[in-house]
């Protein structure tokens, strides 16, 4: 597998929310491989409350610690 | 995408709670971006016990990574 | 809206915990700010053990969140 | 309502488990206070697969947060 | 009830690993303590995939909590 | 059981995400020790949008304690 996550370090908060969600989604490509699974799978969840606040939550894990590594950008 | 995300520091920790909502809620426009389809779903889950609590559990999630950033306020 | 967190510092573990529950109920109050609505879905998840087991995770992670504002109360 | 948590420090990491099963309980208590409503629904999830690993999972983020506040007893 | 939990230290991960597992599993015999009852649902969690992942989430909140109180073994 | 987990550290962040990964499918293969039975599981999951947002979620947990293990690679 290439390369896709080189570093936890980020610029800014925002940056740091995106790369959560990268990390939140890479388990889904790891674990279902197949992109025309997941495809079909995308009007399941992205059309459904409760899958989209699931998401969420793994969302939210994963900022804790992106955002721990980059020392809350407290500097900025 | 418009900056959303300047910075995780607020000056009182109401304030953090409010972004920690702000943060859950960006995640289901990220993976939803059809704000029709997002309005649809909003009688589904804000009328709904189980998503409600769903989503505190998802701002509980943020509110402790922004109560961290912000040294929980001890100074207040 | 009116202030509700002056701070999350207590004098006792009681009363984060109390504060815990407090932080757990707002996000419901915020998501869905019609009281009536509210009160309709109360029977709906006070008499549901799965629902309260959910209550109290939300619940637990704001726990977390005081206890650790506060020191844990280490010198008491 | 009477004292029930004058300290989150224990003198074994099973007493602090134990403590972990009691902050998880209190919740339903506050949420659902008609000790009858509880009772008819301890079958329910007593004897429910789902809900015994959902209540274990509520025990282990309220460990986590006590053993924080004991130093994870590293001296023993 | 015997001791069960003298400490959280461990020699190596996989033996904070396997404490974890040992610490998830004692909620559910603390809330059903009827062996009996609980052997009746084994089948029901050991061959559903959604309760094995939600056994996983438990697990995971456990090592989290024993690895911090290890140091992470970090001088392994 | 052959040893399996000799360390927390890992070189990159994606090792450290593998790593993860490897953590939180554990569990299922301690609780469920049948392979064939597992096998039966996985289209049921893997198919599932749901379950994969579980598994994504359980990988966030264990992602989050090697990264604090790992001091989050910062000199990277």
């Amino acid at each position: 597998m290439s390369q896709w996550l080189p570093t936890l370090i980020t610029d800014t908060p925002q940056e740091g929310y995106e790369l959560a969600v990268k990390l939140s989604r890479m388990t889904v490509k790891l674990t279902q491989p197949d992109a025309e699974a997941r495809d079909k799978m995308r009007p399941e969840y992205a059309e459904d409350a409760d899958s989209l606040i699931a998401v969420s939550q793994v969302v939210a894990t994963h900022f804790a610690t992106v955002a721990a590594a980059n020392g809350y950008w407290k500097d900025r």
